[in-house]
C-alpha cells in the first residue's frame, strides 16, 4: 500500500486508527469532538468514489456520528451533528464528523476556520481510542 | 401529507421541485451554485434515517453534486464540491451541495454564514428548472 494521508490532516489532527475504508483522526481541538474520516481511495469528491466505497464511507461516517451522539470519554453527548466533506485547502477527500453543543465556543456558527480552544492531553486522546477500540467493530488502532 | 419546509429555508431558497425522497431547494445567491435536499424524513440527523431513505438521500446527494460539477446554466463547471449537513440553526433535516471556484468570493472559505454576493434573475431560475428536468430522471418542478 502506497496510502498516505495528508501532510496537513497528520499535522492538524491525531491519526487514532482505521475502519476498513477510513483512517480516523481527531482534531486537537477539545472544544468540540471532531473526528476526520479519510478513506484509502483514489477519488477527490464523494461522488466520484465507486459505489461500494460510497456506500462504505457513508455507513462508516454514520457509525462515527453515532458514537458522538452517545458522547465520547470527556465529553457530553453531542446535541447536533455536523457532517461535511469540505476540501477546499486540503485536496485529500476527507469527511468531517463533528458533536456540537448550544454552548460550544463556535455555536451556531460552523467550526471550520476557528481556532482550537483547548488541547487534549495524551490520557484524554488514549480513553477515546479505547473507546472507539470497544464500540466500532473492525476498528483497529494505531497502538497495534 | 402533512410535510412543510422550513420556513426559514422557504424564506432563504427556491423551491425548485422533489426528486424521490427530497425536495431541491437552490439559495439565492448566484456566486455560488448552491442546492439543498430536503428529504420529506423525521429525523433530524442524518445517522438517524432509516437505511432505505439514508441510501435515497446520499444518492439524490451525489447526483446533484454531479450536475454541479458539470455545470448549470449561466455557471461554469464547478472546481470544487462542498457538501453538508450542519442544521445549527433550522433543524429540519437539509444537505448542502455547493459548487466551489477558486476565485468565488468566499474562497476557500466555507460558505455558511457568508452573505449573498448576486441574486438570480427569475430567467435564470427557470434555466435552472427546465435543466434538472433534463438531465435528473424522477425531478419533478414546483411549476408543474
Amino acid at each position: 500500500m502506497t496510502f498516505e494521508i495528508d501532510a496537513q490532516l497528520r499535522r492538524d489532527y491525531f491519526v487514532l486508527g482505521k475502519l476498513p475504508l477510513s483512517h480516523v483522526l481527531l482534531l486537537n481541538n477539545a472544544a468540540v469532538p471532531w473526528f476526520v474520516l479519510v478513506p484509502e481511495a483514489a477519488a477527490i469528491e464523494l461522488c466520484d468514489l465507486p459505489d461500494s466505497q460510497y456506500d462504505l464511507l457513508n455507513a462508516e461516517t454514520r457509525r462515527l456520528a453515532l458514537l458522538l451522539r452517545q458522547g465520547l470519554p470527556g465529553s457530553r453527548p453531542a446535541g447536533k451533528l455536523n457532517i461535511a466533506a469540505i476540501g477546499n485547502i486540503v485536496r485529500q477527500l476527507h469527511v468531517h464528523v463533528i458533536g456540537r453543543f448550544e454552548d460550544d465556543p463556535y455555536w451556531p456558527g460552523v467550526v471550520w476556520g476557528r481556532p482550537a480552544e483547548r488541547r487534549y492531553s495524551d490520557t484524554a486522546v488514549h480513553a477515546i481510542v479505547r473507546y472507539l477500540e470497544e464500540h466500532l467493530e473492525d476498528f483497529t488502532s494505531c497502538a497495534e
